[in-house]
């Protein structure tokens, strides 16, 4: 084992006492309790991973999550099995025909794009409903499908207790303002520019 | 339903139909297989979430996965009990002691993280595990806890196919050199800072 003497070891005690100390005052200050309006947005990767490592978390405490898919329909489907397991704790909606240049057919991206909001709304007014994840909708917003000002009002007017995950590039300014927690996931590195391919269990 | 006009969608349809071709050379291109050394650091959320994420769609696959956790014990017991739905295709091992601050006991630490490592090196020598996350190894990294240059050597000579998802803040350089993926979660607002307490499903 790595070697620590004694004063180092006492020294160490003596800092984190202190760090201790305003960690717990911290802590305390912190008294509010909402449902969070939460964005993962950027370049790189995580955003839906992230969202569905949330949903594993509040499953865990045996509450309910709803996924409504605003793009990506066939992809995803390691996730979407996976959340089998857990019943009819998960309601999970692939409402998307596929990445816009794979349909090449903008109306039928604006009915889809149509379609999931108002799915994700009906999973909104569902009281069950813990965490509602509603994944790439920064896609559909950034490219218009959807009313930018009509989308941030009705998130901004969920249930008390209702937390909502939207995921996707280049989320809109009213958005990430409208929202309590925004993290940008930026890509350092990233293996297919070393010529690796999408592989299972990594990105489907 | 949104009104586009018929030259407004043939001009999409052909933006988009070459957006493909693009696309097809790109995904064309890209043959290597490989498992990955993957790392999520980052002062932003995210990281430990989009690593059990990653966890949830392996064993959509019926892959099996297996997670050590240097730092945080009591910690995350949301997706460790939502796991358990999947019984022996998760190895879960908290081998944290819980955070510096909360311990105050470097020698406690250290032996903690060298248990965790031997932990994780068994793990990688397991060939029916084929995601490892190895949970706030950054951490135990950062404070020298454990050797650098060993646990990089190590996860340098891992197995062809197995993927290896480190987290923590304060990746060290010589870790993110070795690894295929990086993402670096950025904190663009947090809910804390407005006197949100950790909640239920969202923080544990």
């Amino acid at each position: 084992m790595k070697d620590v003497s004694e004063k180092d070891a006492e020294r160490h005690r003596a800092k984190m006492a202190k760090r201790k100390a305003v960690q717990d005052a911290e802590v305390a200050a912190k008294t509010i309790e909402k449902g969070l309006l939460i964005v993962n947005t950027g370049p790189g990767k995580g955003k839906s991973t992230a969202a569905f490592g949330l949903a594993l978390r509040m499953l865990g405490y045996g509450r309910k999550v709803g996924v409504v898919q605003f793009v990506k329909g066939a992809w995803h489907t390691g996730e979407k099995d996976a959340l089998a397991a857990f019943g009819d704790k998960v309601e999970w909606h692939a409402m998307g025909e596929g990445f816009t240049w794979e349909t090449q057919d903008i109306k039928r991206d604006i009915a889809a794009a149509e379609a999931a909001w108002g799915k994700a709304r009906a999973l909104m007014a569902d009281p069950a409903i813990s965490l509602l994840i509603l994944d790439e909708l920064n896609i559909a917003l950034r490219y218009d499908y959807l009313d930018l000002e009509d989308v941030v009002a009705v998130l901004k007017k969920r249930r008390a207790d209702l937390h909502v995950v939207v995921t996707g590039r280049n989320a809109k300014p009213a958005l990430t303002e409208a929202a309590d927690l925004v993290t940008e996931m930026g890509q350092v590195k990233h293996h297919f520019a070393a010529g690796v391919k999408a592989q299972q269990g990594i990105e489907f």
